[in-house]
């Protein structure tokens, strides 16, 4: 007997558990390299650091969903999980950081160089994967979420200190680095089983949807959630500078005074003690959080809107779970 | 009336010039983002440097030696100037070099985060464009080729300063680094115009060797070769402490003193005055020069001889030509 009911990311790896021993088989065969053991390494490190495999979960999901019952969704969620450890990797170049998943980053551990160029051989090996269905469509749709995603991040690094940074801009970044790769992940699985274009359309709508409330609530939390539950700290994205949406609906709303300081410890990087504490009185002063948690609630419905157009089963009502489930920890 | 007879690569540009034009015109619209104008910057930086553009021209030139009368040999020329411009923005990252074709680096001029970043986005650019002719067969060869560049680039940070590195070794290293792309570059022309399986090995077997060859030639320059012509300055690998053809013939030929030189300068890198001409008279002693001189040729050899096969043509001689081209520089 269990003593607490299951979270919903673990029914769905419960339901898929079969099909999700076949993705990690497969991970563990396409990172191996014959003549460079640094990649396995580096890519064991993240790949087995326990993450929730939600991606290439969306995959499976979807493709069963839909009643596909050949062998492709396996290389597809492998895919999907490849590209999202290669960005990892390259994130956290860009981002210098030292920490990820409560463990020391590939970068810190070994260098910048191998992260660099195992997250190459990480992209590399997702594109020989995904060539192999032989689906012309699914190429289609992952190439271009790879050119989504490159292109977010640079949005992001460029976008991120400019205090004219909107909530459209913020939505671009936001599909960039988070939603276009949920987003293609359950539009595959749709495609692979052959489902009819409107239910291809429904899993696309509920992977963007999902995706959006999934950061937006990262974004949330990084002014308002405990170090523990987020492997976070408070006011990360204040110190690294990113104009993320709690920022800018203060940003919108504040008087010539108010936009100073913003304008000091964001644009021109010049923080002081008490310039976090500041800054959090800004975002409770005009709303800006209440404001950005019923945003990540609004997307988390219309997530589960989405699918309600799919043919009712337990696949289906997990997905709705998952939806409530991100959304969980700010609501 | 010219002077001077024309080089190899500047009669395929002339054979070549109308399909040149259309891969420039297409490279130039896939390189903008709507979003974010760091991504053309970067790039264009790079890709209107004045480059030969060699390996475009392969497959341009495979294509139309093979008959080729459809659009989609466009495509795939820029997707393969795509890859090599994606590599190199992430090599000079990890080599943290400061200059490329005579100008300052875009990680010197703007920083390593955009140079990661713009080089993931022209990786998945380069996957949108070979995509599109919707032959599995090119996607499978590109894929793969992506798959081994990056491998070897791994093989390469681990393998250079280890003094056990033999010949095998950096032969695959440089087929990753520079012959992988050559080649998938002249067999996707061969397989883009459907032709006979033993025309595409050959294209295959000749973009090989002549990868090959034009590699050994610039190991063999930077121990060797006047600045002006290379763009490096002689001993360059020797200061980056990068095990090359012509020190690994010299260790294989060493003597203890000697072994613990190489020991000393490559694997630990102590380096002093005085080091690299001391290099330089063990590469003479041994023979080393004269024997990698020697391979480079083989390789040329090797190249011509593929394609010989082939049914004759202008385009088949100017192949010819550049396979005696890029060793010229040595012979």
């Amino acid at each position: 007997m269990r003593d607490t009911p299951q979270k919903p990311h673990e029914q769905l790896a419960e339901a898929l558990a079969g099909d999700m021993d076949a993705v990690n088989a497969l991970i563990r065969k396409r990172m191996a390299s014959e003549h460079a053991p640094r990649i396995p390494e580096v890519t064991a490190h993240l790949v087995e650091a326990g993450g929730k495999r939600l991606r290439p979960m969306l995959t499976l999901a979807a493709a069963r969903l839909c009643g596909y019952d050949g062998p492709y969704h396996v290389h597809l969620a492998a895919t999907v999980e490849f590209i999202h450890t290669a960005t990892l990797l390259h994130d956290d170049v860009v981002d210098e950081s030292k920490q990820r998943r409560g463990r020391p980053t590939a970068n810190l551990l070994w260098d910048n160089k191998s992260s660099v160029l195992v997250g190459d051989y990480l992209f590399a090996r997702s594109f020989q994967l995904m060539v192999e269905p032989g689906n012309l469509r699914v190429l289609d749709i992952l190439s271009n979420a790879a050119a989504v995603i490159a292109e977010g991040e640079v949005l992001q690094m460029t976008a991120a200190q400019d205090l004219k940074t909107d909530e459209a801009v913020y939505l671009q970044v936001v599909r960039g680095k988070t939603a276009a790769l949920f987003s293609a992940a359950t539009q595959v699985g749709g495609v692979i089983a052959a489902a009819p274009e409107d239910q291809v359309q429904a899993l696309y709508d509920y992977g963007d949807a999902l995706g959006i409330a999934f950061q937006i609530v990262d974004d949330l939390l990084d002014y308002g959630g405990d170090t523990a539950a987020t492997g976070k700290n408070v006011g990360d994205d204040f110190r690294e500078r990113k104009l993320t949406l709690p920022v800018i609906k203060a940003v919108a709303a504040a008087d010539d005074t108010e936009r100073a300081f913003w304008k000091r410890v964001i644009e021109k990087g010049d923080q002081q003690d008490g310039d976090l504490d500041h800054a959090l009185e800004l975002l409770a002063k005009h709303g800006a959080m209440d404001a950005t948690r019923a945003d990540a609630l609004a997307w988390s419905e219309k997530a589960k809107t989405a699918i309600d157009t799919l043919p009712a089963s337990d696949l289906r009502d997990m997905l709705h779970g998952l939806a409530d489930y991100v959304v969980a920890r700010i609501s």
